[in-house]
Order: structure tokens, then sequence, then C-alpha cells
């Protein structure tokens, strides 16, 4: 060898060096040196992927490369790398090894994270068969795909040979692990797009991804048609165990649902049903069992255990989601009866369990359930809150939609805005909270929620609302709007029971809170951060919220809006096999507290249910 | 720990010893030594499962003890491991690691294997669900079977819920690989059936297997019912080709009469069909093809590839068949479009691939397929005999049912025996082999193949034959049954025409035999033993068969009938992961010949054509 002319090649971003004889091809160099480099047609020449680019050093042009490059890429330095001898020392600079790996924002929590999709794509052109070549198309498929321990589902097996002979062997193969799950005629590698569902009780909403970009391509949402079965949590499990078929039923039209949500959102930003390959799901445990088909009598009887608490992956068409036919559906885990994957979502988004500091996150809805801790130690549980921040069991209650009051604020006078600036038809449950507040401040109501007579009140600061407090259907009440400021001619009262309704609400809440902190052996002042997730928390006003006692007051200028975490979480699920596989570890890791198990929860929860007397924590 | 008093316990049959404080459970003690030994209820000395034997040292017993063993145990020192405490010296014998390893005997080709069923069955009582221990089900199954990398199918998480509360929380769990395909109610380790199919193109014959004992528990067979689609393979292929849904529905035959087998043979043997965990198959090319709802066609086309060369296993639910819910599917690979499953079936069967002497096996029917060679390389082929062996296509031919002619001799005159003894009504391949090689022998028929005149046989050797030939429906013949002998009345006549069938198809495996001998550089000699597969190969008298140069006359000596060895290569899959897993190996390390594009193929046929004119080698 010694008096062969040798070369050295030095490949870049690795510095990797190798010396080699002249005339050795590079693409045997890169082999020499173990550098894994994609030859998409085999190293023939054919279809143009294995560019690279020349830095230094001379590489005179091949015929092949004049068939895929311009003159601008060959004057810069780029060539087809199996095209390539080596005839002098030089620096070539590979492409970043794996250009998916970039880092994305996914949106809401601003969550920062790798793209690794679930399932890759990879063109091949295979060698036609001939008498001299019979292998049968599978064994040529996997030869192609350069490794012999790859597996082919059924479904897939049955695709291939039309796949393979529709474009002249040319396919592009679609992998999960370490198995073949789908084969498509021609090169489809620069399409792939996922959907990434959050299941509510009340709501479905579905993000079209793309999984090769990150970006979010649309949104659709719907209903959960489940609301005609029940229209909470408990009810559609009662209806589930005990009417003929119901499981079946209440998976079967969560299903469709979710199929018209995808057919909405492909069809809306110009794609294919069979463009969609993976789909994620979080929900409570509730939904989660609906969705799956799982059973969930024992979510709502003591002890309250799930089925499972495991990230499950299953094919699309297992589920009857009528995505590509290769498709798969990663669900996330759930943490206990009520909590649920949603709330493993807004841990993955919030990234609670990576936190140096102590954080708090709490989804309000019927149930609420709060997490608290660090990557230390996570502590989760649950409480039934009740329907009163959603609007139900309010007298003049309703959701958050046109024509609700949505804010009250205490000026000379009371002042609310309502959503659309229309008139008021009823009130949600921000505007709720702000009005607890405001009645709270002015003195109307006192620390144990009752609504001062007017004559108490005449005698005190709250005098100038004397006149707002009456008898309304036997129970003293605060008039809100009269009658001649409303959508429809109607006084909008806050009743005595009103206000209890909300104290149970947020006591519930706070008690939560109250147990989660003690148990943890800290104090209010000790968390670092509060976040609210869900649409609730993002339109919650975080000082009246404080004002009531929902949240101890003195964190309120550590509150923070974190939008759809649960949604943000499923994304992150959806676009990175980590976050996923993280899931996992993160049901393990919670500690979850059983509040009905607690030796003082009916203290603590008597306590909570009154206002706080001051502003400031203790 | 130098002033506590240790002792040593040995664990037999391994010898490993280990030292340890006065008072440890014995449990840890081999906890610490890394044994891994089984405590199905967690150790808590409750369902009598950790059974050992004390050989040296005193161990008294504990109540648990008295509560699962019966004094003679006790007496001969068997305890429950989860109950002993150490406080002396022991020597403890542990049962054999896995008692199913055991060797069996598999028919026919008198295969011995290691018995290892590619389902394991593990029984656990698992500890009940609490405010104090809510972990999900799925969570608390996996825990107590002690492997945190166990997944589980969808459709065993739906059973999950129901299964664990029906006998209180005691549940067997079915798996395969690190999956859990399924959940039982109570105790059920002691039951698993498998059924080995084989999968013909006329016959379909299904074994019921005990997969703990490796017995065989019954045996049901039918007519395929794709017959009436086509009675051969390519006509089968041609229908699945050009009529709507052709394939689906050779497909579904298929599977409805391997569930009709499946029904037959549990019921007839005593069980249910979800006693039955798993299926083996194996079938030529088309019929693996057909029964996995795979594409066909390039099977028959140039050049004749099979859709996959690879073991495959799938869900049984996914192709329709009746077993245990939890049940799954092994089929055996294809070597190439016309060398199938069946050949591998008969690889496995007959160890060719770890023959240290040169074998040959040759599987006769429509196709004879044939494996030539060593442990160090086996070489196959196919070549296509047509239907003469199986009684089509010849003047008086039938398959080999009651009535058949079997047997043909040279006695004084011609004798014959039948099928069942009774009046002959046709002849079946075995007896038209006797009767040429008869008829070459008394030579009636020249090496040619031409049937002598009676006039050139009244001036030789066969003039007592003379009588025998004439004119029959315009051709020369030879009358083999009288119309008086015969259950119909009509006379039986080997025509010049049946002799050309023959010899085509006589000349076909001759040729494909001539071509392996000489791609693998050797002559006829140097084969140890010729083994002769399939129904046909059993009845085959060798020395008709080496008389008529079906098989090289110097070979006759060691031709042996190996029954149905792609059934017993099926059987052998069914009982052990490692013979299924030896499939793939198989089909990776056969070398296909392709006898349309052997250069001298025609040549070689033409001159094949021929009888030999002597019996001897050359």
């Amino acid at each position: 060898m010694k008096n062969c002319k040798n070369y050295i090649v030095t490949f870049q971003p690795t510095n990797e060096e190798i010396e080699i004889p002249a005339g050795t091809p590079l693409k045997k160099a890169m082999d020499i040196a173990g550098l894994n480099f994609d030859y998409p047609c085999g190293g023939r020449g054919r279809c143009g992927k294995c560019r690279l680019q020349v830095r230094k050093g001379s590489a005179p042009p091949s015929e092949s490369d004049y068939d895929h490059l311009d003159q601008e890429e060959i004057d810069s330095g780029w060539r087809l790398a199996c095209t390539i001898k080596v005839e002098d020392d030089l620096v070539v600079e590979l492409p970043s090894s794996d250009s998916k790996e970039h880092k994305i924002l996914v949106d809401a929590a601003e969550r920062e994270m790798k793209l690794k999709p679930h399932l890759r794509k990879i063109y091949r052109e295979l060698p036609r068969p001939s008498i001299e070549d019979q292998r049968p198309d599978w064994e040529r498929l996997r030869s192609a795909l350069g490794d012999n321990n790859l597996r082919i589902s059924l479904p897939a097996l049955r695709r291939l040979p039309g796949a393979l002979r529709e474009k002249k062997f040319s396919c592009t193969a679609v992998l999960s692990g370490n198995e073949v799950w789908g084969v498509e005629a021609g090169d489809s590698e620069d399409r792939m797009l996922g959907i990434a569902f959050d299941i509510g009780t009340t709501t479905v909403v579905g993000y079209l991804m793309d999984l090769l970009t990150g970006k979010q391509l649309g949104v659709s949402s719907s209903i959960n048609p489940q609301t005609k079965y029940g229209a909470d949590v408990i009810s559609r499990i009662t209806y589930a165990g005990q009417e003929t078929g119901g499981l079946e039923r209440l998976q079967k039209v969560i299903i469709e649902a979710m199929n018209r949500i995808i057919e909405e959102a492909v069809s809306g930003a110009g794609y294919e049903k069979e463009d969609v390959y993976a789909v994620s799901v979080v929900g409570n445990s509730c939904m989660h069992h609906l969705f799956m088909g799982l059973d969930p009598k024992h979510i709502a009887l003591a002890p309250y255990v799930p089925v499972t608490g495991s990230p499950q992956d299953v094919e699309a068409s297992a589920l009857g989601l009528e995505i590509n036919p290769a498709g798969r559906v990663f669900v996330l885990p759930n943490i206990a009866g009520f909590v649920g994957a949603d709330t493993v979502g807004v841990i993955l988004a919030t990234e609670l369990d990576q936190s140096s500091e102590i954080r708090l996150a709490i989804d309000i809805g019927t149930n609420g359930e709060m997490v608290l801790g660090t990557r230390d130690r996570l502590l989760a549980c649950s409480t039934a809150a009740g329907p009163a921040f959603e609007g139900a069991q309010i007298s003049c209650g309703m959701r958050g939609t046109r024509g609700a009051i949505d804010s009250v604020r205490l000026g000379e006078d009371i002042v609310y805005t309502t959503i659309g600036d229309e008139k008021p038809k009823g009130i949600c449950g921000s505007g709720l909270i702000d009005a607890i507040a405001v009645l709270l401040k002015a003195g109307i109501i006192d620390y144990r929620g009752k609504i001062q007579s007017s004559e108490q009140l005449s005698a005190t600061r709250g005098e100038r609302f004397a006149g707002r407090v009456m008898k309304h259907e036997g129970s003293t009440s605060f008039l809100l709007a009269p009658a001649e400021e409303t959508a429809h001619g109607k006084p909008l009262f806050i009743t005595q029971r009103d206000v209890r309704e909300l104290q149970l609400a947020k006591g519930a809440i706070a008690a939560g809170v109250d147990i989660l902190l003690s148990e943890y052996g800290i104090v209010p002042e000790d968390v670092f951060e509060v976040m609210l997730a869900g649409a609730f928390g993002n339109y919650l006003d975080k000082s009246s919220a404080c004002a009531i006692g929902l949240i101890p007051a003195c964190l309120e200028d550590r509150v923070k809006p974190v939008g759809n975490a649960a949604g943000t979480g499923s994304k992150a699920a959806l676009l990175s096999v980590g976050e996923y596989r993280r899931t996992g570890l993160i049901t393990d890791f919670v500690e979850y507290k059983e509040l009905a198990a607690h030796s003082k929860f009916t203290e603590i929860f008597g306590k909570a249910l009154y206002f706080p007397k001051q502003k400031k924590c203790m």
C-alpha cells in the first residue's frame, strides 16, 4: 500500500478522518469510516438523494450530478456521494445526521422539544425480481431497508406486492419501531401528518400536525356526542354499565366524532385522511376508557382504579379511526381513576416533572386535578369541584358563550362585561368568581358567605349597594343586572344559594391545594409558580381567584395561565417518541393522593368553605 | 456481621452457595443469590406453589406447609420456599428450572426436540386494590408478573378488569414474547392446546396437540373447499386474480374449513375451542398466500416470487380463526414460488439442515419439491410432475381410495391388490408405478415407453402376456383387469397415452434430482438417504420407483418413507419456539434452483423421459 497514492477525507461536522487509496469510491470510504449514510437507490446515481457538499479539494462533477443538481449547486460543491471517486484530499460536509431532530415550539406552554415522530418513512428503489434474483417481495424490501430484524404487519404484507409493482419497485416503507406497518408506491417521504386529540367530557378537539416539521396545520373540534348519554363522567359510567351495549355505543360515537374531526381537519388543510399516520389522545380517565373500549366501572367505585396506567399504542384500525391503514394511535396513560391522561398531558406540557422549582398546576373543571412539586417529587390529587365553575347549578349560570357575563368589577357601581359585548343572558364561571370577589370586597357577603341584609349593609361600607340586595324566590339575593339591561328582559341575581355552590366548588379546590401543600410539607409561599390549565384557567381573573380563596392570596403574582396544556401535552406525545415514553415514567413517578382517604379532609374542606378574611397569607 | 451466626445454603442442582445471617427468609437468600424462583401468591404462603425439597439441615415445617403438603411430603423434606427462615446450614433442591423443556417425540420422522411453546401461562394471585393500593389493574398484574417491560394487547386489556374480579384477583396471564395476549380468571395453567395445520391443495389436516406435554390429542381433516374454485394451484391463482372478490372468497372458505376442523378436533378430545391458543400452518406457497389473504399472482408469473419468505405470526382473530381470543397463528415461510412452507416443514421434520450426511428429500405431488444436501449446503427445486401420480390424466386413474389398484406384481400372471380389498374400479399412483415397472420387467414396454405389439411380444419373453396387449380406443393398450374382474364391469387398461403421461411425471422428478445432484457436484451414490415425504411416498414401492427411474436405481436400499413430514414440521413449529424460528434460518440457508432457468433442463428432462435400461446405476 505504501507505494500507492493515498488521500485523506475529512467528514464534517464530526471531523472524522480516513485515509484511503486513490480512486476509492467515497461511498466505500464512508462505509469503512462507519458513517451511516443513506443511498435510497442503492448508490446507483439514480435517485439524487445522497447529496453532500465538498468543502475542500477537487471532485469533478459526474453525469449524475448534472442530472440531479443545478449549476449553482454544483458550483458550491454539492455532489451525489455515490458517484464520487476520491482523487484528492477532500473535506466533505454531510447533511446534519438527522435533520428531523430539530427543536420545535409547541404552543401555549411554549414547550421546546426534539421532533421525533413515532413513525418513519423510508423511500427505496428496489432491484426488480428476475430469474437470477427470485427473492420474495418482503425479503427484497427488508434487504433494501438494511435491517434483517425488521418485521412486517399482515396488512402491510397484503399491500406489498401491489405497492411494489405500481411504481416499478420504488416504494416508501412506513415503520414504527422495528415493524413495517405500511408500504406505499413511489416516494411519499414528504407527507406524514398526525392528529393530537384532547377528548374532553364536553368537547373534543383535534390538532392537525405535520409530523415532519412539527407545525400545526389546523384545528377542528366538536361537542363530545357522548353528552347525550350523560352530561358528566359518572352518568356515562352508569350508562356504560347498565345499558346493554352501552360501552360499545359510547365508544362508537366518540370514534365517529373523531373521524369527522379528522376529515374536517385534513380537508381544511388540503390533505387526505391517508396522509395521517399517527393519532395521540389525552382525556380524563373515563374518556380514555370509553375511547379504548375499556370498562370504566371501577373508576367510579372505591378504591377507584382505572384499567391501565401505562401508555398504550394500538393500530388505528383496531379502534376504527379512519386514517392511513398503517396508522397508529398513541394513548397517554392515566395516573388514577380521577387523575387521567389529560393531567399527564398537563405535566408533559408544563414540564412539571423536570422543574427544579416547586410548581403547582391546576386544571379546573367539574373535577379539579392538581399536581404539585418538582423533578424530585410530584404529588397529584383530584377534587370534586362540581359544576359551578361551568355555570351549572347557578341560578343565572351559563357556559362561557355569547351573552355571558365574564368579568365583574367594582367601580362607582357594579361594572360587568359580556362575551361578544351583547346584552347579558347569564353569568359564566369567571364572571361568577369576579362577582363573588366584588361582593366580598364591598362587604355585601361576609367571610362565611352570607349575603348581608340591606339593613346590615346600610350600616356599613356596603351602603351604596343596599338597594341591590333583595329577596328573590324566597332567599336573599344580589341584583347583578336589572331586567332592563338583560337580553331576555329578566333580572340576573346572585342568590344566597349561588354563593353556597361557589363556596363548595372553591372549597374543594382550596382543600385539595391545602392538603397537597401539607403532604409536601410546605407552605403556600414555597410555591414558585401556579399554572392554571384549561380554558377556565385562561379566563379566570387571578386577583378575584385569590380574593375568594380559590388560590392562596400570597401567590397572586405567581399565577400563570398555561392554556390548553392537556392538548399541548397530546401534541408533544404525538411529535416525539421521547415525550410519549416519558408519560410512562410520569405515571410511575407521580404520587397520587386520594383525598377521600385523607384523615383530615372533612376538617380542611370545612375550613376551606370560608372566604379569606384578608388578602394576604399568614 | 462477624459476631452474628451465619449459615450456608446450598442450592441443588446447580450447587450455588450463599452465606446469610441466621433468620434470613429463604426467599430473600434466593433473591440475593439471583435465583429466579416463582412465588405466584407473592410469597404469602397461600398458593402452595413454591415447593422445594430440603435435603440436608433442619427447617421446621410451617403452618402453611401443613396446609399445602401432606405428611409424607413434609417427612421427605418438602417445604414451601416462602415460609422458610434459615436457622441451619441447608441443602435445598429446586424443582428443575423449566420442567416444560423436556424432550418429546414427534411422529413419523421420529423427531426429538425440546418442548417450548410460543405462549406461556402464568398464574398469579394479586393483592386486591384498596385505598392504600390504588394501582390500576394492568400495573397490578404487571408487577405480579415481575417484569416492568411487559406490554399488553388491547383485547387483553379489555378483558382484564372482568377477569381479575371474577375469581378474587387470581388470574392466569397468557404471554407470547414480552406481550400479554390474554388474561383468564383463576388458574388455567394446566390447559393449553394448539393445532398444527397442513393445508394441502386437496386436503386440509389439523393435528390437535397438547402444548404442555407435546402429546397429540387428535387429528381431523377435510377436503380443501377451495377445490370447487379450481382443482390445482394455477387455476386457484387464476380465480383469485380474475374473479371479483376471488382472493377473499378463497381465503374465507379455507378459514371456514379450518374452523370446522378445530371444532371437530377439540370436541372429539373433550375440550373447548377456547383451550386452543396456538395454530401453526404449513402449505405450498399458493395455499400459504390464500390462507393469509396475500395475492398469489406473482407466484404463477415469471420470475415466480412469493410475497414473503419469512415466518409470520399474527393474531388468530386477524385471520378469523376461532380459537382462544389470545390465540396466535404461526405461519411457516416459503422458500420460493413453488417451494413452499410445506417443504420447510419437511426440512424441519427431517432435520435436513442439521444433517452431516448428504440426504435427499422428495415430496411427490402435482409438483415435486425436492431438497438435497447437508447442514453445510442445501439445494431445493420444484418440478411440475403433473397429476399422473394422483391418478388424474390416466385413462383408468383414480385417487387412492377404496377400489383403487394400489399394487401390481409379476407372478405367473399379473397380480394386483386394491384398497379395501374390493373389486377394482381404477388405478392410483402407486399402482400405476408398479404396473409400469411390471410391464417394463416383462418386456411389454421398452425403455422408450413403447408398448410392444402382441406380435413383438410373442417373439420374446413377454409372450405369456401377449394376449393382454390389444387396441383400446385406437391405441395399443395393456389389459390390466378384464371386465369380469372389475367393480363396474368395464375392463381396466394401461394405454400408450397413460405410459406417456407417467413418463412426463417421472421424467420431471428424475430431471429435478439429476440437476440438483449435478449442481451439488455429486453422483447418485453419494446420497446417503432418500426420504420420501407425503402420503404418496408412503405407499410407493421403492423397487418399482427405482425400476421406472423415478429414483436412481442404486439408491433403492437407501429409500425411506418419512410420512407426512410437512405435517410433522408444522407440529414441531407449533411445539417449539426454537423450531419455528429455525424456519427463518432455513429459508435463508436453502439455495433455490429454478429449473426453468437451467441451461440444460430441456436436454436433461428429455433424457429422463426414458426408462432405465438396467436396474443399477452406472
